[in-house]
Order: C-alpha cells, then sequence, then structure tokens
C-alpha cells in the first residue's frame, strides 16, 4: 500500500462526509497498492475506513504478491464473498463507492443493507490522484520522455504515399521497440483535411505534398500516460497555414508560460482563447485547452473555462490549443505541463518550430 | 431496431417479473438497434417497456442515425438526463439495469425513487443473446471463415527463431488485411513449455525445433467474434506429445460430434473428459470444454459440468479441449460450433490433422 495515497484518499472522503469507501476499479486499485491486477468479470476490492480496517478481496485464482501491506480477503467463484465484504463495512455509517462500481455488485449489497447509505464517493479518488508524488511526478516525466523519442522515430517514417493506418501502426511498433508498456489511447494521425476534423481515425488517405501532418500520441510507462500533439507540413506550407501555426504554436506557449501554483485553470484557457480569437479564429478552436492526466488518459479535472479549480503543485494537465478549418487543414500543438512548487515544468521537449518535412 | 431481438428480451424479463428495463452496456444496445455507440464516460441509456414506450437516451455530441427506429431523447451534458430517464420510466414498477451499470448512474436514479426496485435484468439479455437468429449466424459464419484464411495466411510465417509477440503482430497485421474489423482478444501464440501455462502472454520467447505452436485467435466481423485454437508441431515431433495431440483431438471430435439441440452442455463436456481421463491425462485438462460466444468473445453461458442448460438451436459455443503438461508442452483444439435445428454446424474448417511445420 502507499501510505501517503490511502491517507490522502481518506482525507477527501473526510470532506465528503464520509468514513469508509469500497472500490472496485482496477486503476484506482493500483494507485492506491502499487500492484495492477485485472480481475475481468471477477468481483475485485479494496475497502478503506478511517478506523485503519483497510482489507482487499481478491478472488483464489488471481496471482498476489505476499507484500501488499493489507489484509487479504480471499475466495473462490462459489464463496459468498459479498458477506465479507459486509462483514468489514460499518453499516451504521454510509459507504462511497466509486463511480464505475457495477450493478451487479452494487444492487446485491445494496439490498442487505451493507451500509446506511451509498454515495459516489470517487471525487476523494480523483482528488487525490490530481495531486501526483514525487514517484508520479518521475514516472509522467519518464512516459514523456519515451514518447519525445517515438514522435523523433516516426519522423523518417513520413513519406509520400503512406497512410494514416499505416503511419499509426508504425508508431506502435516504435512504442513498443522502446519498451513502452502500451499505449495512452490509439494513436490519432491525419493528413490535410482530416486533420480538421475531431472525430477523424486513421484510415487509408495518403499523403501529398502540401498536407498538414497532424500526430497525436501517447504511450504508458509503468501505468503512466504521456500525450503529445505535433502538427508538421509535408514539403509545402501555404502562407495561411504557416499564419495559423505560427498563432496555435503562440496560444501554447502563451498559455504554458502562465502555469504556476494558484493560476485558475480557466484563466489559462483564456489565454490561448483570447489570442486565438482576436486573430479571427475564435469558432475554429472548438475544444477545451486541456485535460488532467496521469494512470489514465483523461482523469478528473479539466483546463476549461468552466473549470473553477486553481493550478495545484503536483497537477499534470495537458496544453492543447488547436484551430480547425473545414475541408482545408487542422493545427494543433499539445504538450503536458506539471505544475511545481514555484512554476511548472514541460514534459515534452520535442521542437515546436513550425517544420516542413522534406 | 430490431424488433425481433427486442421482444426477445422483453419475453425474457417477463419470466424474471420485469416490465421494464434500462440497458447501458453499449454491445448489449447494438444487438438491439445495429448501431453501435461508444460513448466512454458519458451518458447512454436504451429503456425497453412492455407498454412499448421504448426511448433511446443519446447526448447531443454523438452522431446518430436517422432510422434508429425508436424515440431518440437528446441532451447536452449540462442537462439534467437523468429527470428525462425518470419520466419514462414507471415508478410504481420495479426497473431492470444492466449488470455493468455505473454506479454513477445507478445511485442518482436509485436515490431519487425512479423505480419500486432497481434488479440486474441482464439474465434477460444474457438469454435472448444465446440463441442466434438467421442474420447473427450467416455473421458469425463469416468471422470464423475469416479467422480460417487468417490461420492459413500465418502458417508460412512460422520459422525458426520467431519470437511469439513477432508472430501476434503478424497474425495482427493479416487481420486487418483480410478485412476484419478487430480482435476478439490478443492473440495468444505459445511456444513448448509455454503452451503449458494458462497465464501466458506472447513474449521474445523464440521458436526451436521440437516445440509444439499453439495460436488461439480470432477476430470480428461486423462485431462478432470468432475464436479458434490450432496446435502445430515444429520440424519434428516426439511420440509423447503425437499421442497428446491425438488423444486432444479426438476430444474435441467426440464432443462436437455429439452437439444437436437438447443435449445437455455438461454431458459435451463428460465426453471429452472422460477420454481424456481414461488416457490418464484427466489433471491435466485444467479448463472447461467451452463457453458461448457473439458480439462478446466470453458471453453467458458455458459447456462445463457444472452447466445446467441444454443445447438450442441457434446457441454458439466453443469446444476446446486441452491438455498442459508443465515444463513440456500443451495441446489445444478449437472450434466455434453451431446448434441447428436438426444438429450442429463447425463454424471452423481449418484441418485439425497432425501437422509437423516445416
Amino acid at each position: 500500500m502507499k501510505q501517503n495515497r490511502v491517507e490522502a484518499v481518506l482525507r477527501q472522503l473526510e470532506e465528503l462526509g464520509l468514513s469508509q469507501m469500497l472500490i472496485t476499479d482496477p486503476i484506482a486499485i493500483f494507485y492506491l497498492t502499487g500492484r495492477l491486477i485485472q480481475p475481468l468479470e471477477r468481483f475485485y476490492a479494496l475497502y478503506l475506513s478511517r478506523r485503519g480496517n483497510h482489507k482487499i478481496f481478491i478472488n483464489l485464482l488471481e496471482t498476489v504478491p505476499e507484500d501488499l501491506g493489507v489484509e487479504k480477503v480471499r475466495f473462490s467463484d462459489t464463496d459468498p464473498f459479498l458477506d465479507y465484504v459486509a462483514q468489514a463495512v460499518d453499516p451504521r455509517e454510509p459507504l462511497g463507492v466509486d463511480k464505475n462500481m457495477a450493478a451487479r455488485f452494487l444492487l446485491p449489497l445494496l439490498h442487505r443493507g451493507t451500509a446506511r447509505d451509498f454515495v459516489n464517493g470517487s471525487p476523494a479518488l480523483d482528488k487525490a490522484r490530481a495531486v501526483k508524488d514525487d514517484q508520479e511526478r518521475e514516472l509522467m516525466r519518464r512516459s514523456s520522455q519515451l514518447n519525445d523519442r517515438a514522435f523523433a522515430a516516426l519522423r523518417p517514417q513520413i513519406r509520400e504515399g503512406v497512410s494514416e493506418a499505416e503511419l499509426a501502426e508504425t508508431l506502435k511498433g516504435i512504442y513498443r521497440e522502446l519498451g513502452a508498456d502500451g499505449l495512452s489511447f490509439p494513436p490519432l494521425i491525419a493528413f490535410g483535411p482530416n486533420a480538421a476534423s475531431g472525430h477523424h481515425w486513421p484510415d487509408d488517405t495518403r499523403l501529398k505534398p502540401g498536407d498538414c501532418v497532424l500526430v497525436d500520441a501517447g504511450c504508458t510507462y509503468e501505468g503512466y500516460c504521456s500525450d503529445m500533439t505535433r502538427t508538421w507540413f509535408y514539403r509545402e506550407v501555404t502562407p495561411r497555414q504557416a499564419q495559423v501555426y505560427q498563432l496555435v504554436r503562440q496560444a501554447n506557449q502563451q498559455a504554458e508560460d502562465a502555469v504556476r501554483p494558484g493560476v485558475p485553470l480557466r484563466e489559462l484557457d483564456g489565454i490561448a482563447r483570447e489570442l486565438i480569437g482576436q486573430a479571427g479564429f475564435g469558432p475554429n478552436f472548438t475544444h477545451r485547452l486541456g485535460h488532467f492526466i496521469g494512470l489514465e488518459d483523461h482523469e478528473f479535472g479539466d483546463v476549461s473555462s468552466a473549470a473553477t479549480e486553481e493550478a495545484r503543485p503536483g497537477n499534470v494537465f495537458s496544453i492543447e490549443p488547436g484551430v480547425y478549418l473545414e475541408g482545408e487543414f487542422g493545427v494543433r500543438v499539445e504538450d503536458l505541463v506539471l505544475v511545481t512548487e514555484d512554476g511548472h515544468e514541460i514534459l515534452n521537449h520535442s521542437s515546436k518550430e513550425l517544420e516542413i518535412l522534406p
């Protein structure tokens, strides 16, 4: 068990008026134990309590390390495992459950009156996870370093006639060769007008001179996600493409420069949006500036005009302004940014200069 | 909407004492509407009622075909969409929900008393899905035909020194080239002693003469899964390997031969298990004989000693006996079988002869 993380979650639970929580999301359990178990449809849960009687419920079919640092309750498929949960839970208190808990477990617990009430306790987990500790910061750095190297290895593979889908496969192979343990999400690669569509997936479109090449991709390293976007131009660039590129790059830069503890997240979104709006492309910046990231590509917390939080040391989020011109091209420039005690650290180091690929 | 499938689910709901159900599983909704929408964390649900006032709840951010054949309720992220659900549900009756419904939707519906009670209604869906209609049978056939072709294309790629992971990547590429729309599950490829381990994933193990080559893989075609296993031998085979191979092949064949409407599923498992047991390998056949399959690789229904159902026309399940000898090798032979009105149809046509790869 990662004691500091367990304590952070318990503090957040207290703010929600909760003294206990039952967590079934395997990623959330990994965050708290450091061990990943993917139980598929089987029951798997971590019980946390302010009384300190934490327990982890694990099917006998799973291999479990000895040193989990929390009491294990093992059971077979035919054992009444929800009885064992009921024995641990304090029935006089409400029970937090995670937002993804499946009805097939939640309904029986509810019908037998396992707790006084059942409450979505995920905000406690989400708020703890939004503040990365030193170990997590280092893993986020390494994941983004891998991503920088992957983009560098991908560039020489960008040739006339290659398809988006082929390039996406190439990138996946590069991640594997570099030792990434997985993908943050399937690579998004779009040429020319395809880059202007928010819902485009790599297809058989083939690269031709004058196309923009938008690559939005990331890998995982010990579970932690990277996520970066670069937009290049193939062989030639029009003045309009260059103008839009420099605008988006500047919006990315100015928003990143403003990241420091205490800055309202909506202010970061505002900086990028105002710059793009003044240039007349406001309606073409169709999404929020960024999202929080960590063990999942999109974690709780966003950098948008609706955000109510301030940046805090340990937050990691994307800064990814974009301008999308339907039927023409699209540009997005994205880095991950870590909020430090006195400012920020950009986790990506790939060049953001306007680049015309040979 | 697929009216015959909706009616099948409503009939099954009636047997559970339910007159209405709210379904959030995207695969289950695809089964009933023929349209796949993946809403990620957004709310997306199909409401079915014996009163006939079916409704589908879809976020405005999703693109939706006009001809869904069911009343659409659209909403934005900030609309009170659970109010709209409450307006549709009959509060005097219990409400079936699917087994995977997330707590973040279920708890608010529960707390506001949307229905008299909430019940896991998934058995109604599962039982309807276990009986494939003509359209589904045809898609299952085509998916397995693709799988046969993929295995045939993979064989010439099996060479000394190739790694399991490389071969798995090759197979994925073959599925793509053949026009499969996805994988049923990541291909499982194991050489030599690795094939004796139930939990082995393709790694850097390299092929050498004398190894068995176990390939367990499948693709999807219009959403429907194939799943086949073949075990070959590379360059040479020992008498013991050949003996075990013929035993497993015979167990597969005898169980398949017995498939017809009305046969108890546990009897099929018994046929294979008895044959393997008589040869002295009973303890080495460590899993059930088969599982149901369709829009998901593992669907509700199994072919095991604990199964209580009989085979019914339209059922599709795997027949996959195996013998695993730790430290030595493993053999599994798997086909998909469709129960027809008067017997069965094997969906795979790849050879099951003992084969020594050159």
